[in-house]
């Protein structure tokens, strides 16, 4: 189960997007795998996908879309993720899309398509498109909580969130939902988000929000270091809030960026708290970094490593291995004895050895919570990052061991 | 137990080299954990050492030492790597080298210190000092088989290999021994390797020829991904052999240049096989890069995943994970369509899908087999590398996160 108490909150709804799900049987029967989100004429939609070179028909046909017109429908499928399946996968995508075009009454550009489930298995293109109907009849702005529950996979629970805040005296609402239960599944592909806003955010300032979220959320955590070939994340603004056009990098830019990189760093966390046999949820703080590239440098050699995070699994406050991490990390003319290193509030490493006052019981009690921080501080500079990362335990192996069996 | 037949076969003596081993009882009772190497006057020593910023106290001794004068002993003990350990470390083991020059009659600085075992622990200086006149009184050509079993820590067998060839008519001989069962143990700071041959060979050419043999070798394995903060590859030409000086990068050193190599890239698999938890020996080739580094960064992003770790140790011909870990390697401008991919024999993938040619019965039949090799052929030049590697188990996580309890 998940690390931490993370049950599905009252998720809000945000004027100008309606989702609907229906259970459509593309792997299971009788499980919500089918999911489409409407969006009001207007809406505006920014997007980023996984960077694998080998990345699935649905990425493809959907950065293709995207970049002819604006989007009136996003089509989710679980239980297949229409990778590895070359032109027919292609082809595939598009037959769905279309369908969905058609009952929709808008063009099949105007769709874009998104599958995650099992790879290298071709589509069932009629079992969706024989789905389509009752999705759309379901339709709703209340449905996102069905909708997190019809995108999920092999993950424990539904993920999501909604935040407000108040621009030129109006309640404007940001919700967002994801799943993916490791950076890559076994065969699965993994990670998708949904973001929405009613905010009307011009669409330069909409990619550039975005990007700065999902680089401090997405992009800072890591279970096992794979990445999935079907990721994608988008952040949909409908407009329909009634204030005017946010077009400049003022405040209330500022604030509305502020509340999606939030809603990112939840849905971001709750990703690595559901990831694959995961008992503990760790973040990794650098500080006093040259630079940020070597803060996360040294956050992702920890969050990588086999041995940092067995000793997690094990909560053996294991110094050494923290510091040989650290040590490898591959930072030019790293003085060890100007780093120091924390678990919680323990210091546990001094001067390149273990620190003076550090005593086991003290690092014990600390490696014994659930939840884990681990500050290194580099002592030759000013910069900052941080990641949120899991141990690795038996279950991970045997998850992905035994998926195919 | 470790992957494949690997028992330690008969060592051949290299004139001008006399190995000594006892039961000190540095950790353990009753277990050879002391092992001195006597080098003849005139022996030429090159060396290799973890470039792990966090590098143990005998490493930093003996690198000073390397640097000043011709050594005449090598000092092992395991049991305790002297890491971790601050200033009192390097003190320490300048303690240990002045204790056996004084025995053998020759300057401190002469003395190459290392240390294996748990990190973090102050080197217990008395048990080691009283151990050295019974390793020094155990002095012999012969004693190469003790010395491999004395280095040993939690490896499960003794590695070491001979090798002959013929240089100017005479008989040249290459032994090595190596120890190490992860890259990096837990708490243990893990590979050393000792490689020594009684050809006379020029100082430069020392240690080029070893500079090659450990890039073709040690640098090409991994287990976890983790470098050992005690890390340590020595040769030894002892000169002893009769023959005229090799000074130059003529066939002669080609010859002896390639036996070394040999020799390291059999302990390099040693150390695989033996590897914590492994049950499958495999091998990583990727050939049609357009560098070699291309080619080494697809050959380890596939070693280090843990989802084709875990795939080889479920014998899961899981052609998407292998397929996912080339795509995510990061070679720029990657056409999938021109990969293919081959378990021993089987061309699981072209064309950026899998093959079509290909049977889930041929890919088992492979991956059943405790040896694999996975083949990866880029398309795009013709640069080639290969790395050996083993898969992440269940014993794998049971060690590690076992090991301090």
């Amino acid at each position: 189960l998940a690390v931490g108490y993370c049950q599905l909150p009252e998720l809000l709804p945000v004027p100008g997007l309606r989702l609907g799900t229906t259970r459509a049987g593309v792997r299971y029967q009788d499980r919500r795998d089918l999911v489409i989100m409407e969006l009001a004429a207007g809406a505006r939609v920014a997007a980023v996908f996984t960077r694998n070179a080998f990345c699935a028909a649905p990425v493809v046909v959907a950065r293709d879309h995207l970049a002819r017109i604006s989007p009136r429908y996003l089509l989710v499928n679980t239980g297949n993720a229409n990778a590895g399946t070359g032109a027919q996968g292609e082809a595939d995508a598009r037959r769905c899309c279309a369908a969905l075009a058609e009952l929709g009454g808008c063009r099949s550009e105007q769709v874009l398509p998104f599958s995650t489930g099992v790879i290298g298995e071709p589509l069932p293109v009629k079992v969706i498109v024989e789905g389509l109907p009752a999705a759309l009849a379901s339709l709703s702005e209340q449905g996102w909580s069905e909708a997190a529950q019809g995108i999920m996979t092999t993950d424990t629970l539904p993920k999501g969130v909604s935040r407000v805040l108040e621009l030129d005296g109006q309640r404007i609402t940001v919700t967002g939902i994801a799943k993916g239960a490791g950076m890559i599944r076994p065969d699965m592909a993994t990670m998708l988000a949904y973001v929405a806003t009613d905010a009307p955010l011009a669409q330069p300032l909409l990619d550039r929000c975005l990007r700065s979220a999902v680089e401090r959320s997405f992009n800072r955590i890591t279970v096992d270091g794979d990445t999935s070939t079907n990721d994608a994340c988008l952040l949909v603004a409908t407009g329909e809030a009634g204030i005017p056009e946010i077009g400049e990098t003022g405040s209330a830019y500022q604030a509305l960026c502020g509340v999606v990189t939030e809603v990112c760093e939840r849905l971001a966390q709750l990703l690595v708290r559901d990831a694959e046999g995961a008992t503990k949820f760790v973040t990794v703080e650098v500080s006093q970094g040259r630079d940020a590239a070597e803060c996360l440098q040294v956050a992702y050699t920890l969050g990588h490593s086999p041995l940092v995070k067995t000793a997690l699994f094990a909560s053996d406050p294991n110094w050494g291995r923290i510091l040989a991490a650290v040590g490898r990390a591959g930072l030019p003319d790293l003085d060890l004895a100007g780093v120091e290193i924390h678990l919680n509030e323990v210091c546990i490493v001094r001067g390149g050895a273990r620190a003076a006052d550090y005593t086991e019981a003290a690092g014990q009690a600390a490696m014994n919570q659930d939840e884990i921080c681990i500050r290194i501080a580099l002592g030759r500079g000013g910069a900052r990052e941080r990641i949120w990362t899991c141990d690795l335990s038996h279950e991970y192996v045997r998850i992905n061991a035994e998926y195919r069996s």
